[in-house]
């Protein structure tokens, strides 16, 4: 599989991560995820105003964030994928600095910047089946919208999920629900929606921001208040979104089936209107 | 320079990390630092303990820890060190695993190990000179106790006092002082030691618990206690530990100048103890 290792394309197994990387010894680094639709990067630039955001927030210096999108229809290209379904990983460090010191790096000292490109097999024609999720107490650190590669709550909190046979773990901080460990989470309550807002706790999801908009030009009311643990059962629906995510139905939380154990109609209504959004192209303007 | 990967004993240059290694894309490993005095690695046992501890915590399976401790002689000895004065570093993530996911990757993937070994300079029968600390509102996840490689807040953390002439950051939850951003906090007040209770919020510094034992033995008063930040104007003194630390004085914390702005005799004393701890050779048998 071709990559993108510091401005070269290169087999995997020719990139090399050095083990005084800030990205493998500190955790010091951000990454982003995107993925394409009608052979385009859906959203592109709120991807990379997003990863921008991420890099100031730490302090990298890094000026060529925007050139990353063609490096990855390069890649798309290169490793001859369908452009129509391939998902990207990018995701830039402070870069190698020996002996090991918290602190920054000289100003000298270049980021590591890697991109890999992946096929995504779905048909989007089909409404997702319902998924399991658990609560997990929120143990993570108190900037979630920094998207850095700090993860291993989230890694934890998801494995939890799996050996649960959920796909997902919700965060509960303080009783309120935020987000789940690398989704955004909704509520649905006669017939308004409701996500987390914007803050510290939670990650400003691409697929969040563009669920808000359709909902709204659709005439949906969307509330971006967080859930409180004991009004859950005051919900219909829930449902999880994220960029290779989409949107997919909850039906259970824990041990409790929601409703019916089925995916809800307005979740199912989201979903096509999100998949309307895509086919119409406009975002591709 | 050369270091240990995986089984083998190579240059650092030779060594490839991946890309998709989980200790790069998701902070997903412990490490642990160790250093020799009189050519033997100073409280191995408990250093090697805490590995095993950090590893479990998170699930990371590898049972060749113990055999760690003669990897880093032998790296000593490979790149003709001062075997009295080294320090040595290690890391161990969940291993290499693609497509990138969440969860644990298959039972059958091995875990990543890397040490390194650098020299250290220093003269032990000089005091060290006070340094400045500022106080920094913890932000970071709330399992401390475990020493990962999630460290992206004590990054920042330590480049804050950095920028501001200052040597550590100290952790600062709730209106309490925990530890510092790579170290232990100390404070003296009437002659009695304080340090924060081992909890969630604290790593369990080897350095701390020998401190401990020499002052007690020596007849002095160790309270493990939190430091309130309003109740900081009572104390007469400050310090910090760590394995590379040893003792340093505190004679300023943020703009406050502590005392006379001189390392404080007790400080001074507790230095000399820990000094004498490790000349006695006690430790080695």
């Amino acid at each position: 599989m071709k990559v993108y290792f510091n401005k070269q394309y290169l087999e995997l197994d020719e990139v090399r991560i050095s083990p005084f990387d800030r990205g493998f010894q500190y955790a010091d680094g951000v990454y982003e995820v995107m993925r394409t639709y009608y052979g385009r990067l859906f959203r592109a630039p709120d991807h990379l105003e997003r990863l921008k955001d991420s890099l100031q927030a730490i302090g990298i210096k890094y000026n060529e964030v925007d050139k990353l999108e063609n490096v990855i229809y390069e890649l798309i290209k290169l490793n001859e994928f369908d452009e129509n379904d391939a998902s990207a990983y990018i995701q830039i460090t402070r870069g190698e600095f020996y002996p090991r010191k918290h602190s920054f790096p000289p100003e000298n000292v270049k980021p590591t910047v890697f991109v890999s490109v992946t096929p995504v097999k779905e048909d989007r024609n089909k409404f997702p089946e319902g998924i399991k999720v658990i609560l997990e107490r929120d143990i993570r650190w108190s900037r979630c919208d920094i998207k850095s590669i700090s993860l291993l709550p989230s890694v934890l909190a998801n494995q939890h999920a799996v050996e649960k046979d959920a796909e997902e773990a919700i965060w509960e901080r303080d009783g309120y629900l935020y987000e789940g460990s690398h989704t955004n989470f909704w509520g649905v309550k006669n017939g308004v929606v409701f996500t987390a807002p914007l803050s510290h706790y939670i990650l400003p999801g691409v697929s969040r921001k563009v669920v808000i908009e359709v909902c709204r030009k659709n005439g949906m009311e969307v509330k971006e208040e967080e859930i409180n643990k004991p009004d859950l059962k005051y919900f219909d629906e829930f449902f999880i979104t994220g960029t290779n995510t989409e949107v997919k139905p909850v039906i259970q939380i824990d041990d409790w089936k929601v409703g019916d154990g089925k995916p809800g109609q307005i979740t199912k209504k989201i979903y096509s209107l999100l998949m309307n959004y895509i086919d119409l192209k406009e975002w591709l303007f």
